[in-house]
């Protein structure tokens, strides 16, 4: 069985975001299995109508600007499209958070990339298995 | 033995505290045991005088008057409440750090819900054995 | 083999990286081994022009002075003072993230305590090996 990172996103700030992307990716080039479970602002963020327009920071929001200045400069990609890329090329699952999700008044097709909508119990059984296993 | 949810708690913000409680529940509703470490903010957030007036988030404070709107049109409980109900139908156990509770200057019975004060040291060897380990 | 903490650091926050820095303390007080990666923020709070002077705060802003004032008369190192102690006395390895790296211009030199700068993928590989893994 592949190794498998387990990620829990809290977070909807796109700084975390980022940082979760780039794991996912490190994660399937190195054939390793990813989950995520969604929570309350990650649901936010990976709504439709949410997930491009989305710029918030968790720190140091003063430096923002120069910090995405910087990655347009790098042609860094957006993490949303590192992670769609990881989705396609590895074994990336990514679950909403019920409760969140009744809280966003937002089903699986309200959301990108999500493939189901599950409780936490169910959560913690997939993560559980897994190697590593992250709060983000 | 049963398999163990290990978080390490270092905020204090009613967003991620919501995350971890709903965590700890859904934990023990699959039988798992659940052990957690407050830090910094954690300590302070589970201060008797704290708990149940403080409401700072560590992110998009800018919505938190339409989060809180709604989940008191969903009836969901409080975070402490979530989590004090865990510890009432499972095992979870709460640790404060001793660095941290002389910081804030307080005791075990300041505190509650909280099983004892103990190191960093003696918290990494619980945490070893945890199938999911989490900083919050 | 010796067990090992693991802990990738998005971070740059005075008060998470104080959490970071007592668990590294504590897990080497208790033989086990330490790894850290540092991410976006975690890289710019190495730097060596930054680590001494940076005083953000993730969560809580207002009671900072308060806190800091505290640590002083308890007098609590800072917690890169903590950390290069750990570093002095057990196993600690620091690694930076090379696309962050890229991102502020730095290498190896110019940030402090960092012993290789590496991909997203090889830290996975020396994460899944660990008994405790975080994202701080």
């Amino acid at each position: 069985m592949a190794d498998k990172l387990s990620m829990t996103v809290m977070t909807g700030s796109v700084d975390r975001l980022i940082g979760m992307a780039i794991l996912a990716g490190g994660a399937v080039a190195m054939d390793m299995e990813v989950e995520i479970f969604l929570q309350l602002w990650g649901v936010y963020a990976f709504k439709k109508d949410v997930i491009k327009s989305n710029m918030n920071l968790s720190e140091f929001k003063e430096k923002g600007e120069q910090v995405v200045k910087r990655m347009k400069e790098l042609n860094l990609p957006m993490w949303f499209d590192i992670l769609k890329q990881a989705k396609d090329s590895g074994t990336v699952k990514i679950y909403a958070c019920s409760t969140a999700s009744t809280l966003w008044d937002v089903k699986k097709e309200d959301l990108e990339m999500v493939d189901d909508v599950i409780g936490a119990g169910e959560w913690l059984l997939k993560a559980k298995d897994a190697s590593v296993t992250l709060f983000i």
